[in-house]
């Protein structure tokens, strides 16, 4: 089984893995992949510095065209490009690589050796697989973990504080469904991860009309998870009484580089297939306790 | 004249200084400060963190009651709490003090000394002088500096990301007007200030649907300046064809500290009379030329 990160990415690079990364590598750091060409490398360093939330910054290619070692975002928590990665390639990494060409998808593949030129700089952001392993740990595992489904993702009319080139964009969110009296301890369960999201950014019915989301049943991504009356969908009990529990979401990021349009030759991570790293939960997060075991579930 | 941070600080501390400090000792870093009770500290921080452009953390108490010694948030920069001010008295160099008990405004007085206690820390934040002056020098002068009025400021529907305690906040925006073949230029000199709000949040007459403001002739705190026409207000020539231009506020964090409702003593400056510094622009914000000389104006 692929118990470490260096095993994931080990397999992903020869082909051997090329399914989405969740449940993997338990307590293992996840990131989301975006490379850009060099030109536009400090727009996106000051876009993720001004929207940390939706944003959050763990790492970038050491210089331009690097794809083998890691300049850290995380310094202030003592955690190195080698110590969050030793041995990584980002152009094979990932299970699963999309390829866009003057903002048009032009391919979805297992790696982009080919396309890797001497002035692209990958950038990994964090992943709110993190924060999902410590609700589980806390009795609190999110619905769709349980479903063995996709987190429900839903544009916002929130804008994102514009970067140089990268302007026009919205904050991206995911959904987690919950009983109100149990958002207080999701609150803090989740507030410590400050590089994967970390606390909510809204919750409750309000929550629907501060974010501008439309309507619940129908997500930009993922899978449907609760609806308009606070049942939860694919549940067998059919109970009601859950409220949403929004996050800031690693689509934002990409969302944000499709629509500036860039020319030139820009690539990511398929969605959900993400580059597993070497560091741990405990050591990026300060405070958490170092486990990646989960105890009994919500259900 | 008091042309240094420490000149003013100290003219604020003797009480021969009690009026805004908007124009004083030119280049030198101004300062928001918000006290707070310990035991909201880490939630305030983190509040900030969450949302840098709004909120940018300069600096705080060494420990909680110091009033005279700074620990730096800009320690990436190499800028230490010695380096932001020496010889400070957070109760004393605010020309003038807000006093909050239970949520509740108190007091508006010339310091804070008998109120500060030991459990008390103050916060700096940074604050958009320093930017003006940039676009001052690059011919782009506000026009609330030109007209020496108060620049206009407005609550949005932003919401403010939350973090502990502090919940339910908005983002809370300044606005200069400016004509559209202006506004990349704009753009470009207030990127580099990214610890006093850097560049726009939004501008053009399309911002005011994507912030969730009704009515530019209405700002909450500060003077009019631009009509729904497109004409500046308070201006002599009358000219047509000005656009909004937004940009993250330091009344923001003032104002997710009210609505938090506290219980116990919150204190602050008084609108305008902000701390002076010690370190000038160009030691915060790499890349700038040290010069806080004005250039011709736009008129």
């Amino acid at each position: 089984m692929l118990q470490t990160g260096l095993a994931a990415r080990l397999a992903a690079r020869t082909g051997a893995l090329a399914h989405p990364t969740s449940g993997l590598a338990p307590s293992y750091l996840q990131a989301n992949l975006v490379v850009l060409p060099a030109r536009h490398a400090a727009d996106f360093r000051l876009l993720c510095a001004r929207n940390p939330v939706p944003c959050p910054l763990l790492a970038e290619s050491q210089h331009p065209g690097s794809a083998t070692a890691l300049r850290s975002h995380l310094a202030a928590t003592g955690v190195t490009g080698a110590t969050l990665a030793a041995d990584i390639d980002l152009r094979r990494d990932a299970p699963r690589y999309r390829v866009y060409r003057d903002g048009e998808l032009v391919a979805e593949k297992a790696d982009v050796a080919a396309e890797w030129a001497d002035d692209h700089v990958g950038f990994l952001i964090g992943c709110s697989y993190s924060f999902e392993a410590a609700l589980a740990a806390a009795g609190l595992a999110p619905r769709h973990v349980v479903q063995q489904r996709n987190v429900a993702m839903y544009r916002t009319a929130v804008p994102l504080a514009p970067a140089g080139v990268f302007t026009g964009a919205t904050v991206v969110v995911s959904m987690r469904p919950y009983r109100p009296e149990h958002v207080g301890r999701v609150r803090e369960v989740t507030r410590p991860f400050g590089a994967t999201h970390g606390e909510p950014l809204a919750w409750g019915w309000e929550a629907l009309a501060q974010l501008g989301i439309g309507d619940l049943a129908r997500p930009e991504w993922g899978d449907v998870c609760l609806t308009g009356d606070g049942r939860r969908a694919f549940c067998r009990d059919d109970s009601e009484g859950f409220v949403p529990v929004f996050w800031g979401c690693g689509v934002t990021p990409q969302e944000a580089v499709m629509r500036a349009g860039l020319e030139g030759t820009v690539m990511g991570h398929a969605p959900g297939h993400m580059i597993v790293l070497d560091v741990r939960d405990h050591e990026v997060f300060p405070g958490l306790v170092g486990s990646g075991e989960v105890a009994e579930v919500e259900r």
